[in-house]
């Protein structure tokens, strides 16, 4: 058993998620950061790889005072859990994800040294699986034994490419921003799929100066 | 003066459009199709890089009979003037884009040998311009002289890429097809836009099994 999983990514027209030089750019309009806070307040867990912390040092925490307290009107914690996925625990112990806001798990493996995990535990739980990368369906498997039932994954490129190709996504949903960035991580990176993975669409719509649009993957 | 230039592409969710090996992907449904042909009856001339032509060897004609027969109503050609961008010359001579069925302009410049040069000719028209690589503006103007005012880009990724940097596209129009490629050329390739070229979504909608969205330049 596993959670149910789904990619929310900002992407530009062509498909870029920051430029060559990994610099984050702004892409998001103010209506679509309140729908992805929203998707973070309904999730369980917020999951990234250690690409993305290391350039955008994200905080990966809901940013509405109000949704983070409907949350704890639910019985839940004010924040989902937050889970990055790093094979050789790189995480710096200054990153915003390992403050003290919200509980975050380190996903790494067996390549990871054990002083780095050793000091990662003092600001995380760790999760050891997997020979020289996380092993991601275990990772799921995991989560759901922990009453994750609802995992946002916030990418990036790598990330979102691994887990669609070892299928566990249920969902992909993406926001094309007004630009074009001509060069960079895409929305997903890595071998090209043979044959490529077919989706659905469930909905397309505007939000803001962009397009939504929300794709269901079926692993029938 | 230039013509109105406008970019079409159909791309994968993730904005490839195909993949790794360059090979060609069904990204279209039919419905998208029969836009696409609508949209060349109704261009002056179709346009294309010779990466697309050597890696798809694409014809450009109009497939409708219908759409042709209305187009000599109009006193026009039965096809738009299809348009090459082919820097070196090395459009093959037996490529479809140089048979019979339409007029071809191939656009090289001064690195093509004079002995290609001469070969083209007895195919299509020539238009030299550039000294290493065509000179984009000035085919432009060409084509605006000769009569031409709507231009349709149909790709590949460096192409559409060089054209947005050059400031001579009005509109880019993005099929999204319901897959996931995982890698290979983008909707445009290069180097990253600093800052990113921005657009103005005109229009979105779901046809057949993906999205269509309209976007406009404005070079203010």
């Amino acid at each position: 058993m596993r959670p149910y999983v789904f990619i929310n990514v900002a992407a530009s027209v062509d498909g870029k998620i920051s430029d060559e030089k990994r610099r984050q750019i702004r892409i998001s309009c103010k209506e679509d950061m309140e729908r992805v806070d929203l998707l973070r307040a309904n999730s369980d867990a917020i999951m990234v790889g250690i690409g993305t912390v290391l350039s955008d040092n994200p905080h990966l925490t809901v940013k509405s005072p109000a949704l983070r307290e409907m949350r704890v009107q639910r019985g839940l914690s004010p924040n989902p859990l937050r889970v990055v996925v790093d094979s050789r625990a790189r995480t710096p112990l200054n990153a915003k994800v390992l403050d003290s806001e919200a509980e975050t798990l380190i996903a790494v493996s067996e390549l990871a040294s054990e002083d780095r995990i050793a000091a990662l535990r003092k600001k995380a739980r760790v999760f050891v699986e997997g020979k020289e990368k996380v092993d991601l369906a275990a990772l799921m498997e995991y989560l759901y034994s922990i009453g994750i039932r609802r995992v946002m994954v916030e990418g990036g490129a790598r990330l979102n490419h691994a887990l669609i190709a070892k299928g566990l996504v249920d969902e992909i949903v993406v926001y094309y921003g007004s630009i074009i960035i001509g060069n960079g991580p895409t929305i997903a990176d890595g071998p090209s799929f043979q044959p490529p993975i077919p989706l659905k669409l469930v909905e397309v719509s505007r939000v803001g100066s962009g397009v939504l649009a929300v794709w269901k993957l079926s692993y029938d």
